[in-house]
């Protein structure tokens, strides 16, 4: 009954399904306050004012305006309000013509690899990586191309991406701020890249796209800079979801921006608008579409501080412990090295302290474990000891 | 830069797009009131207890449940609640875990096929259609076969149906009530092709899956029933939306029905959940989800006499006037025969008269045109003696 491509997505999400399965598990018998549970990228701070919009624009919309269909791409006065934030924020010159509101960033990722791959073209993404683009790009028949992880900063290893740049090279992945890193790519990183990509361009004479997934833009910390792709590379296009910085992952909203500087810029955002009809989206979900552009008008963002506030507190505790792990800029994980080489038996030990977190091989980087430090503080707090406990076992404390 | 497959899609979408593109530019040169368009499916029967429904869940629900990631599959208690309804309305046995919430039906037909289709297999669909399943199909790879229309009485041609079901034979998509037709297939109509189906698996040792998209099942009128496949035919699967019955089809909220009694039921159940996450929906917009419960629970539906009053009133004039149609006994489509074999030319006529309307050619039945009766009634009333005029202009008036 089952097709053979899916098939093999059904194996991997057993395993991971079963993780799961055991926190749950687990839970029921020690009780949920004594599992730590680091498992889950699942924002944990509500966004008070979405509900204020929501109130809003169900009292002020039309209803058949709030809920029926509008253009493939999404709402006009929606798509302007964001292309003019972006140009206040970062200096580009976007009109709504430039974005397609889509169901999260996966489908944005999703319309634009339906867009331009054909069968056996490549994508590169950069170990460890969010491991469902291998999802994205199979779709389309396309192939991923991994480069190997620099485990020193977990910044992309340049010289390694430019020798894998092939003439079949369509698109390229980066996630900035990084899953399941933390890490974010400087200017000096976009810059460097940018200059491979259009040397390679010319030598092959192809339009390679950088496409930037950044889902965690806004969560950076310390004053952090996350360039703002599109300004550094012609062929840039960028797909955002508002599940972190407005806590509303479930209800699937966000964008793609394609610039007018990619190569057939109107055939790729007229193919990517049909893209979104073509997969079953149609549109992005209406109402939450309102609920966009007046957070947009307010200026609503989820406090950072907590999440930053966490942040410190479990990288401050665990290097104490003697743990090792870069320290993340962004986003809300913790990646940090299994003192034992298989990570997976790290995760083992870890569970026997009660401690969920996942292994690194589940981002195409065994040997380390992501924690999603999107908990609430004392979560955190009682979990220390557990983690404390676990670095004496295996003799890392100073 | 555009994938050889999207190519289709931009050509075919150009056409359309001209269509609607004229209504607006119609509207502006001779006044929105004086232009009759008929081209579009969107309701425009306001159902105010969503808004009650969307009041409710924000003030009721803890914010990060109600907006944050759930299940692939959904939120098990508006599972339960969606199962046990139509245990209830069909005497059928689901729990949660036969239904999955989609990003729409359109989405919903998409993780099925994701879920079921090699490439080269066969799905047979009954002229006219709703087009978008070309897409859908190919999409996997599929094949799309068509059965021709009995332009008679617009039913399924059985006996073709039969002869063209072959061993690569994987799925048969109907629509009940039909678009563009607005056809009910009858319990008799579903009873036969069960047994062909049922005689075609054994003949060639397949699983042969009968999808059912549903999204007009609501919309019958004078008492008309649409009989509940599953309960005729063991691989049969239910994809429905809320767009129609709830004037809500910018919100993108649906579900798909696999019973226990289908072949691999629990794989086809586990395929279809990761399939939503793997075409990059993730899962179908959280609020809307508990939206959907309390609709159920209130048992709101759409006011359904508006549509039926639509109905009788054009259908009632145009065969007055002299036009040819199969009476609807559902949906809010009217499949009108054209005057001249060429119903594209048909089309430009009723365009001079200020009349928009859809060339069954764009459903795979050259010579009729679909009339969309989702409008106010004031607008029928406005368009009837433009209908007459034009009736006139071919000789039609008795």
């Amino acid at each position: 009954m089952i097709s053979e491509k899916m098939k093999p997505f059904m194996a991997n999400n057993s395993a991971i399904r079963a993780m799961f399965e055991e926190g749950k598990r687990m839970a029921a018998v020690y009780g949920r306050e004594n599992v730590y549970d680091f498992s889950l990228g699942n924002p944990n701070v509500p966004v008070p004012q979405v509900t204020e919009a929501i109130l809003d624009v169900v009292k002020n919309e039309d209803f058949m305006t709030l809920h029926g269909y509008m253009s493939n791409a999404g709402y006009e006065d929606v798509r302007q309000t964001i292309a003019e934030s972006l140009n206040k924020r970062f200096g580009t010159n976007f009109s709504f013509k430039n974005l397609i509101m889509t169901v999260g960033a996966a489908s944005g990722l999703n319309i634009i690899l339906k867009s331009i791959l054909n069968p056996g073209d490549e994508v590169i993404v950069f170990a460890p990586y969010f491991v469902e683009y291998n999802a994205y790009v199979r779709n389309y028949d396309g192939n991923v191309v991994v480069i190997s992880p620099d485990t020193e900063t977990f910044m992309p290893k340049l010289d390694e991406f430019e020798a894998k740049i092939t003439a079949k090279t369509k698109a390229v992945i980066i996630n900035n701020p990084n899953n399941p890193t933390g890490v974010v790519y400087d200017e000096a990183t976009i810059k460097a890249m940018a200059a491979i990509l259009e040397k390679k361009e010319k030598e092959f004479g192809t339009s390679i796209v950088l496409i930037s997934d950044e889902p965690y833009r806004e969560l950076a910390y310390g004053g952090v800079e996350v360039p703002f792709v599109t300004k550094y590379y012609h062929n840039a296009v960028v797909g955002y979801s508002y599940s972190k910085s407005l806590s509303v992952p479930g209800e699937r909203i966000g964008y793609v921006v394609i610039p007018d500087e990619v190569d057939d810029s109107a055939a790729l955002i007229g193919a990517a608008t049909i893209a979104n009809r073509v997969i079953g989206c149609v549109n992005a979900p209406s109402l939450v579409q309102k609920v966009i552009k007046y957070c947009i008008e307010h200026e609503v963002t989820v406090d950072l501080e907590t999440y930053e506030k966490n942040r410190n507190l479990i990288y401050g505790a665990l290097t104490e412990y003697g743990f090792t792990c870069a320290k993340p800029d962004g986003a809300f994980y913790l990646f940090v090295k299994s003192p034992v080489e298989n990570e997976k038996e790290f995760c083992e030990v870890a569970k026997k302290h009660h401690v969920l977190v996942v292994p690194g091989s589940s981002f195409a980087c065994p040997g380390y474990v992501r924690l999603a430090y999107c908990v609430s503080y004392e979560q955190i707090e009682r979990s220390l000891p557990a983690f404390k406990k676990i670095a004496e076992e295996y003799g890392l404390c100073k």
